[in-house]
Formats: C-alpha cells, sequence, structure tokens
C-alpha cells in the first residue's frame, strides 16, 4: 500500500495542478504517514516531500485528514460521516453504525480498499502507526465531540474492537456461518452489541 | 511463520526418534497445512514429506490437531481448552471465556505465539485457510458437540468476532484507552457480549 505507484500522464496538454501534482501530493503524503505516523507528519512536510507550495496541498485537500483518506483510499471519511450517524441521538445508534459498516464492507470497492488498510496495519508497524493516531486523533475525536456520554474514546475503541473482529472473521478469514450471512440478518444481532458499548452506564470504569 | 528453520541438533549421541525427527515433522506439517489447508492435510502425507513412518507422528502428536496447534506454535489447545471452559454450563461462560482470552494475551509467550498466528493470517491466503479450517474443523465442532444451543457455530464465530477484534485493537493496533485497560476491568465489560452471543435466543437465523 505504501509503495503505490502514481500514474504518470504527462502529455501535450498537461496544465501546473493537473492530475499528476495531486498523485505526487498523495505518494508523498503516504510515504511521510508512513515514516513519521499520522500526529507528526505535517501539511508543510508533505508538501515538501512532493515538490509543491504547501497551499496547493491545502487547495486540493482541505486538511491533513483529508489527505490521509485519500492517499491510503479509506473507504470513508470521518469528518463526513460521523456527524450524520450521531446526529439522529444515541438511540439507535447502534444499529445505524452496523448499517454503515455493511454499506462500506458489502460494496466490492469499499471492500477492496478496506481490505488493502486492514493487511497493512496487521503486517508493518508503520500501518498500524498511521492508522492508530487518526483513530485516537480524528474518528474517536469526532465521536467524543459529538456524543453527551462519559468515556467516548473507550466506547468508541470497544466498538471498533467488535467491527474490526467482524471484517476479520467475515471478509479475510471467511469463516462460515458468519461469512455468508446475509446482513439483513446480521444487524439485528451486531447492533445490541455496539448500542450496549454506546450507552452501557456500567462502561465508566475510574482513571 | 511458514518459513521457521528446524534447529540443528545431530551430535555424535544421536539417536533415531529424537527431537531432530519431532523438529523435521513440524516442518514438514507446516509446509503441508500451507499448501493444502487443514482439511486436506493429512499426517500421511505430513510423514511422507518429514520421510518418517506415520506411525512415528501419531507417536509424537497423537493428532492433526495436535500437530496443527504444536507446527503454529498456537497458545492454546482447543482439544483441552473447549471440554474444560463448558463443563461449567452455559451460565457464567462468557466471562469464562473472556478470563481465558485474557490469560492466554496478557502472558508475553502467549502474545507473541498469537501474534504471530494473527499476522499470518491476515497477511497470506494460506494462513487465512489453515486456520479457517482448523476453526471450523476442530475449535467450533467442540463448542457444538459440548453445548447444547441451536446454532453453535455461529455463536462460536460471533465470540471469534469480537475477540480477534479485541486482539487486533488492543494488542496490534495499541490504540488507547483500550489498550493499556487493566483486564480485570474490561472483562466485565466484554463478557455480556460473548454471553449474549451464546445465549439470546434471537441468534438463530432462518437457514
Amino acid at each position: 500500500m505504501v509503495n503505490r505507484q502514481v500514474t504518470s500522464r504527462r502529455g501535450p496538454g498537461r496544465r501546473p495542478g493537473s492530475e499528476d501534482t495531486r498523485g505526487q501530493i498523495l505518494a508523498a503524503a503516504l510515504s511521510e504517514f508512513a515514516a513519521h505516523g499520522y500526529e507528526k507528519t505535517s501539511i508543510r512536510g508533505i508538501a515538501r516531500l512532493a515538490g509543491v507550495d504547501p497551499a496547493l496541498v491545502y487547495h486540493y485537500f482541505g486538511s491533513k485528514e483529508r489527505v490521509f483518506v485519500e492517499a491510503l483510499q479509506f473507504p470513508f471519511n470521518p469528518a463526513e460521516i460521523v456527524p450524520k450517524l450521531v446526529a439522529g441521538g444515541v438511540e439507535g445508534l447502534g444499529e445505524r453504525i452496523a448499517r454503515l459498516f455493511f454499506s462500506v464492507w458489502e460494496d466490492p470497492a469499499g471492500r477492496e480498499r478496506g481490505l488493502a488498510v486492514i493487511r497493512s496495519v496487521h503486517t508493518s508497524e508503520q500501518g498500524a502507526r498511521m492508522l492508530r493516531g487518526f483513530l485516537i486523533q480524528e474518528l474517536f475525536r469526532r465521536v467524543a465531540a459529538n456524543l453527551d456520554l462519559p468515556q467516548p474514546e473507550l466506547r468508541a475503541t470497544l466498538i471498533g474492537s467488535q467491527l474490526v473482529g467482524l471484517i476479520s472473521i467475515r471478509y479475510v478469514l471467511k469463516v462460515e456461518p458468519l461469512a455468508s450471512m446475509p446482513p439483513e440478518q446480521l444487524i439485528p444481532v451486531i447492533a445490541p452489541t455496539l448500542q450496549r458499548y454506546l450507552t452501557d452506564p456500567g462502561i465508566a470504569p475510574a482513571t
């Protein structure tokens, strides 16, 4: 994943700021995220490696988060998804998360992107560090900011543990009967777990 | 994992049937499991590749399951663990599974072995196929044989999904606060999920 090639499209009609530049920025970003982790990577550092002005990185992507999501071909962008999910309140949120999960993972393109991320984080400490920083800084911070519950980060990691395990058993290991069960049958089985991790008042251990 | 070296200890005092032979059998077994998956690997095939009589493989290991557990340095043997776990009945079984889980994974040697297995199954289709066959034929068959519940295989895969995800978030990705939470605080959070997967009568979809 880290060594993804940038397709070259240099032709006679090429203008500055084309798809080429965008691809160069994403390749540089992957390299920077892999080398330094999410937190310690800066737009400035990515721009330097890509040989462009930082303003151009902002112009194309708007934020470090967006660069990360595009560079890793993440199947969804937390900045867009989390506020929508949480907008309906905590009631039924477990089921909405389960539905979103399957809408991404049952789609072949989403699954392919997601599996590349999952493989990378399980094979290299670089991959793990990239994703860990992103999850903590972006995904969980957003969940915490949008949910009025004690221990929002712990709740988010617990939900993550059930969903990541579902990916492993269903989409990586493909163990039956879980692998072939229709999402409509799985959602009512998984949603109560997610809902309990969201709302159980017992999930607030002393720190 | 598949290319693990066999340490050679040939010396003047070496007798037939020594540790060398045992190591040769385990190396041959890894190779056979990787090439053909768990189901299609036979003790006869392992013996042929190791250049020994099948009776010797039985002598050392007793079963294909045991060869697998030792060849992959699996952190526990389902043949021993499952009957003990289930012996106390379904009441409190979720908590007993959670306690066993942490007793294996909080032990540095168990964790190291377990992580090697987890990495292997997430990186190669060979690894995934080996573990899938083993889980279906040995672990889930045992759970099903020992538990008088509808859909025992589905319940086992659901429990597996929560535990594998816990491994990913806590021990591979090391995402806080889940990564540093003491097991004694996590057990009461995870056990109800496992218990619900065991006993919820709603988990019996039409087949």
